[in-house]
């Protein structure tokens, strides 16, 4: 299923069809694939480029790895993201590897990263959906990820599946339309709250 | 000029294209690709669809607005920026609409949406530069943004510009190779550090 977003103005085809899905097919990703998802994320800009992002991976070729992946889901993620064939969680790089100090775009640089995996995968037909639903902790203890690091997110990937596997609930939010806030909600120009004239 | 990525592995060229010049040309953005930059960001996913993100533009169409945003960058961006048409500052809301609990993806989600218009901002031919290089409190003070947010990047979007407008240091800086570290550098599977067969 593609679900593209309904855009007031223009955007790139590879925005407009990238959507979440909790469906997903019971469909192998090519590692040549993988390997470029990989590599999107690896050109993200950072600042001082400082690439503060790592991703532990797991497919389903290896059965009991992606389990203790999927074991670092909440719950009611666990429910539809097992049917993704590749997990993720990726990470942040709290301080600056030059001079120790925090990095306060750790995060925000892990999300610049994450998008262009995200787009890379819609350009290959694949579906990223992100997840806050995990365990961070459990995470951390799982893969030994040092205090240094934040666990970010959690990510199901693969080619999209068949709505009707879904059970009722789920289905009927895989189906719902789309929504954002306007334009003019969240751009603003010389004061906090003030619509800028291009977003009117 | 371009500098497109030196990739190991093939990805879509809107990420090979993308990349962060000082040099920025005399030209200013066309109104209805401004909004579709913005459109592309109000489109990225985020934790809870909170949409945590707000942007503060400013465009050389209004030069007091201009100034007082280019004002907020640290000296040296002040240097080059004040050659984009258009400066930005992006802002994370701390706190979730639903339940005023902490967003601790707020940054993250505010990193996925200017991804998305930086990838937008690459196929109409523009570029962006991200600053972390910007006084937050100054921002703050000048916007009047509430504590509830966070003051998140700077950004300076335009058309590509002649090199030889910068100063001998910065355009050496500009024709440098891009580095990046290797994808087994941080692809991990099983435990923290251990690179993923996938990416070796």
């Amino acid at each position: 299923m593609e679900k593209p977003a309904e855009t007031q103005h223009p955007i790139h085809e590879l925005l407009v069809r990238r959507w979440s899905p909790r469906a997903f097919a019971d469909r192998a990703i090519e590692p040549e694939k993988l390997r470029s998802l990989l590599e999107a994320a690896r050109w993200a800009p950072s600042s001082f480029n400082e690439q503060p992002w790592s991703f532990i991976v797991a497919t389903k070729d290896d059965s009991a790895e992606y389990e203790r992946l999927l074991g670092c889901l909440v719950e009611f993620n666990q429910g539809w993201a097992k049917a993704a064939p590749m997990l993720m969680i990726s990470v942040a790089s709290l301080k600056f590897a030059h001079n120790n100090k925090d990095n306060r775009h750790a995060m925000h640089d892990v999300g610049l990263a994450s998008e262009n995996l995200v787009i890379q995968a819609t350009a290959l037909g694949l579906f990223a959906h992100g997840m806050a639903g995990f365990d961070v902790e459990k995470a951390r203890e799982t893969y030994g990820i040092p205090d240094t690091h934040l666990p970010a997110a959690a990510w199901a990937i693969g080619y999209a599946g068949d709505t009707d596997s879904l059970d009722p609930q789920l289905r009927e939010r895989e189906l719902a339309p789309r929504e954002r806030k306007q334009i003019a909600e969240f751009v603003f120009s010389g004061k906090w709250g003030k619509t800028a004239a291009v977003a009117r």
